[in-house]
C-alpha cells in the first residue's frame, strides 16, 4: 500500500499530526512523519516532495500555522495530492493559516481541511487511497456506520433524559 | 478509468464547473456533470453520492455558494474523496461559502480549494486518480514543466522590456 | 399544542440545547430532543424533518457548530419553520457556524439567532406558536414586562450606589 | 388569515421588500408595507409593533442596513415573531447589518435570514403562518416539489450539453 | 455644569461604566447612571433621552454589547451628542457591538469609542463640555501633560535598564 | 460661535468633507477646511491642532483612509473633541480606516462615525456646539422632525402603491 | 550601488511592479525585474534568492496575490531583506495575500507593505540602501519636503474654494 | 555600526521589545530603547525620529497596539527605514494594530512584521544593516544554517518516535 507522508512545519504542530496518525493507524495505512519547514529547511522540504512518489508515497499531508506555506511548497514539487491542515497559532484563530493554505493559485491545488483538522486530513488521505482499494473502501463504510451508531447512541441517552 | 462526478448547487455555478471540466478534458479523464442542490433536491444529491462508487466514480467535485452545504452532503453519503469549491455569491466575497465548505466536523473531510477555484478542483481530482496511475502522473509532471516554461517565457518578455 | 423539535449536531451542543429547553419549559410548551448529525446520521436527520409535521411538531430548532449544516438539512426536508442556532466551536468564535446557518439560498429560509443563542431559539419558537394562541401570547407579554421590571430593579440598585 | 407587516428602514430597501412581497403574493398571504426608521421615526416604528397583534398581524418582517436596529426595535415592542433582513449598504458587504440584526441579547430573538434575503423572509413568514394552517402547508409542499423539479430540469439541460 | 448621563444596556456592563465614572470624577463633572436596555425597557430608555436636555444633561454615554442598539436609541430621541461604547460580549471580540454602534445612518451620528473604552467615553464627554468651559479645558491640558510625564517616566525606567 | 475645523488627509477625501460642510452650512455653523496629512505634513497638522482652541475652533473633524492616523494626530495635540471619519480606500472596504480611527488608546478618545460618514461628522459637531447653545439645539430638534416627516412621506408613497 | 530585485508571482502583477519601478527610477536606483512563481517555478525563484547577494542585489521585492508565498520563499533562501507586497486578487480584497505575506514565523521576517503598495515597496528599498548612503538619504529628505509641499498646495486650493 | 532605535508605545509592550533586543544582542548590533507614545508624547516621538539619523541610528523599530500609529509617526519624521510591530491588545487579536501599521499611504512605507513579531523585527533590522556589512551577512547565513539544523534535529526525534 502507498504510504502517507505527514509533514509539520514545526514540532509544536505535533498534536495535530498525532490526530492524523491516529486516523491512519485506525485504517492500518502506513505513514512516515517529518518536521520540515518551508522556510527554515526549504531544501529538505522540496526534496521530500520531489522524491515522494518514487519513495512510495501516495498522499502528502502538510500541517503549518501563520503564513502557512508548507502545503504550497509540497504542491510546487510533486504531482501527488497534497492535503493542507491550517494550524491555529497564537493570534487570529487560524484564519491566517487557512487563507495561506486554501487560496492557492491556478495549477497548484491544495486539499484544505478545517483549522487544526488533523484527523480529517488523515481520513481524507485514506479516502484517496481507497479510490482504487475496495478493502479500504469497505473499512471506510464500516467506520461511517459505526460513527452514525455512536451518534444515535448519544441521542438515545439524551432522549431518555429529556423527553418524557 | 474512474469517472469524476461534478455537481453544482445551482446552474449559476456553471462557469466554475466549466473550469473543472477543462482540467479534466486536458487530462482526458471522464466525468459527468449534474445540477443537484443539497437543499432543493436533497434526495437526488444524496442518491448520487450513495451510488457514486458503484457507478464508477472515483472523486466527487461539489461547487456551491453562500451557506454551501453540497460538498458536506456528498461527504455524508459516500466514502469517496469529495472536493469542495466555495463559490463567490453576491455578498461577502465567498467567505461564507469557504467557511461552510472547509470547517467540516471530525470524520467528514472535504478537500477544499480556493474560492471559485474550479480548475484546481479538476486538477486535484486528476492528482487523486494519478496516485495509482503512472501514465496520468506522467502527464501531470509534463504539465507542471509546461506551466513553469510559460512563467519563464513571460519572465523573458518582462525582463526584455524592463531590464537594461 | 404543537411540539418543538430540538436537534443538536453533537452532544457537545447540549448546554445550548438546555437553554432552549429552559425557555420552552418556562412557557410549558412540549418538546422533544435528539442528537442527529447532518453528516453522520443524514437519514435520521432527514427522516425527522420529513415526518415532523405529521408527528405534531410545529417548529424545529437545529443547533450546530463549524460548517453548520443541520438547520439547512432540516429546511430541505420540511415546510415547518426551522430555527438555526450557530454554536461556537474551538476556533473562529462561531463566525463559521453563523455564516453556514444564515446565508441560506433562495427558497430555503433558516430563522437564525445569535451565536450560542439557545434561549432565544426557544423563545422564538414560542412566539411562532403564539401567532395563533392568545394564551401563549399573553404569557409572552407577561414575561416581557417581568424582564423589563428586572432591568429597572437592577437600575435602581446601580442608581442608589452611584447617583448621589 | 393573519397579515404580514413588512417594514423597511429606508425606501432604498424597497427592492428587498419587493422580493418579500413576491413570496407573500405567491402564497396569497395578505400584507402591508411601511417605511419606518428605528432612528428617524422611533414612535411610528414602536407604535406599529405595539399594535401589530391587535391589528391582525401574525409576523413582522424588518429590513434595514448598516447598524440595522429596525428588527430589534420591533422585537422590543411586540411578542409577534420578528424576521430581520440585513441589507447590504455601500460598505462592508452587509456584515454590519448582519451582526446588528442577528446578535440580539437574551429574551429578544430576531429570526435573521441571509443578507438581502427578502424572498426568504417572506417565505419564512408563510411557514410560520402554516404551522397551524394545513392548506398553506400544502402549498408550501407543492412549491418545494416545484423548486426541486426546476433544479432537475436545469440538470437535464446541463447533462445533455456536457455528459457524452 | 451640565451632567453626563451614563446608560448601560445590562448591569454586566458595569465595569465599563465605572471606567467612564472614574474619568468624570477625575474632572469633577456631575453624572448619573442608569441600567436601561434598548430592547427590554424601550420606554424608559427613550424617555431618558427625550427629557435629558431639559433635565440638565449635556452628553449621553451609552454602553452595550452584541447587537448594541442603546446608543442608537438615544440618538433617535435626543439632539444631545451621544457617545457609544461597544462592549465585548462572549463571542466575536466586540466586533458585533462596534459595527452596530458606529455604522449609524445619515442624520443619526453616534460618537463611537474603542471596544470596552469606558474611560475614553468619559474623557470625550468632558472634552465636549470643555468646548465652552475654559476651566475644564485647562484641567484637560494639565492632564495631557501629566499623561505625557508618566510615559516619559516609564521611558526613563526602561532606558536605564536596557540602554548601556 | 465656535468654528469647526475640517481636515482631510488627502484631497481625494474632498467628497466626504463636502458632506460635512453641507451639514454645517445647513445649521449656519462657521468652519474652515484644510488638507493636512498626518504623515506628509505632520508639523502643519500638529500645529493646527495645537492652536485650534485659541483660534476659536470648537471641534475638529478629521477625515482619512487606510492606516488613518489623522484623527489620532489631532487628539494627541488638542483637548478639543476630535471627530474621526474613516474613509473607504481601494481595498478592505474601509475596515482598515475604521479600526485605525476608533481603537484609540486610553486617554486619547476619537469620536468615530461610520465609514465615509461625512454628513454625520458635521451633524455631530453641531450637536456638540448645541450642548450650550439653545438656539442651535432648537434647530436640531426642528431638523429631527423634518427628517421624520420625510420618512413618513416616503412611507405614504410606498403604502399607496403596495397596500390595497 | 546595490541593485533591487523585483519579483512578481504572475505577470498580472505587472502594474504593481511598475509602481515599484517608478519609485526606483525616481531615485536612480538600479533594479532588475523577473516573473518567478514560488509554486510554478520554485527552482528559479529559490535560485534567484540564493544568488541575489553575490549578484549585487541589496534588497528583494516580492509581489504576489492569494496564498502569497513568494516573499516567504525569498526569505527562506537569502539573508537580504525581503519586502513583500500583497496583491489584491479577484476575491477577499487582498486580505488573503496580506496574511500570507506578513504572518511569517520566527526567524523569517518579511517587510510587508500595504495591499497593492508597489510604490511604497520601491521607496522602502531605497530607504534601506540609504542607511549607509548619505546622498540617497539627502534625496529622500528632498522628496519628503516636496511631498509635503504638494499637500500644502492642495490645501491652499481647497482653502480658497471653501474658506470664506 | 549603526544603532537600532526600539520604540514602544506603552511599557506593556516591553515583552515584545525584549524579543527584538534578543535578536539584536544575538548579532551584537547596538540599540537603544525608549517608551514614546505617538499620542501621549508626540513631540518626543517626532523628535526621536527627526534626529535619529544624525544620532547614528540606522533603523527604527516601532511597537504599538490598537490604533497603532507609532510606526507611522516615525515614518512621517525620518527617511530611515521604519519597522512596525503590531501588538495584540485585549480585543480583536491584533487585527486593528496590523491594519493600522501596514496600510500606510503612498510615500510613507512601514516595513510591517507579524502580530507580536518582536524577534523578526530585530532580525529584519539586522538584515537591513547587513546589506552593506559582509561580516553581519555571514553571521546571518550561519544562523540560517543553525536554524535549519535545529529543525532537522527535531525531525529526527519525531521520526524516531513515530516512523517504524
Amino acid at each position: 500500500m502507498k504510504k502517507i507522508g505527514i509533514l509539520m512545519g514545526s514540532d509544536s504542530d505535533l498534536p495535530i499530526a498525532e490526530k492524523a496518525i491516529s486516523a491512519l493507524e485506525e485504517f492500518q495505512v502506513p505513514f512516515e512523519v517529518h518536521v520540515y519547514s518551508a522556510h527554515r529547511t526549504p531544501y529538505e522540504a522540496a526534496d521530500f516532495a520531489l522524491r515522494a512518489r518514487e519513495r512510495g508515497m501516495g498522499v502528502i499531508i502538510a500541517i503549518a500555522g501563520m503564513a502557512a506555506h508548507l502545503a504550497g511548497a509540497m504542491a510546487a514539487n510533486t504531482t501527488l495530492p497534497v492535503i493542507g491542515v491550517p494550524a491555529k497559532s497564537t493570534n487570529l484563530d487560524g484564519m491566517d493559516a487557512l487563507l495561506a493554505t486554501v487560496q492557492m493559485p491556478k495549477g497548484m491545488p491544495v486539499a484544505t481541511v478545517a483549522i487544526d483538522g488533523g484527523y480529517n486530513a488523515g481520513l481524507l488521505a485514506v479516502e484517496m487511497l481507497a479510490i482504487s482499494d475496495d478493502e479500504l473502501a469497505e473499512k471506510l463504510s464500516f467506520k461511517k456506520k459505526a460513527d452514525a451508531d455512536k451518534v444515535l447512541e448519544k441521542s438515545r441517552i439524551v432522549e431518555e433524559k429529556y423527553n418524557k
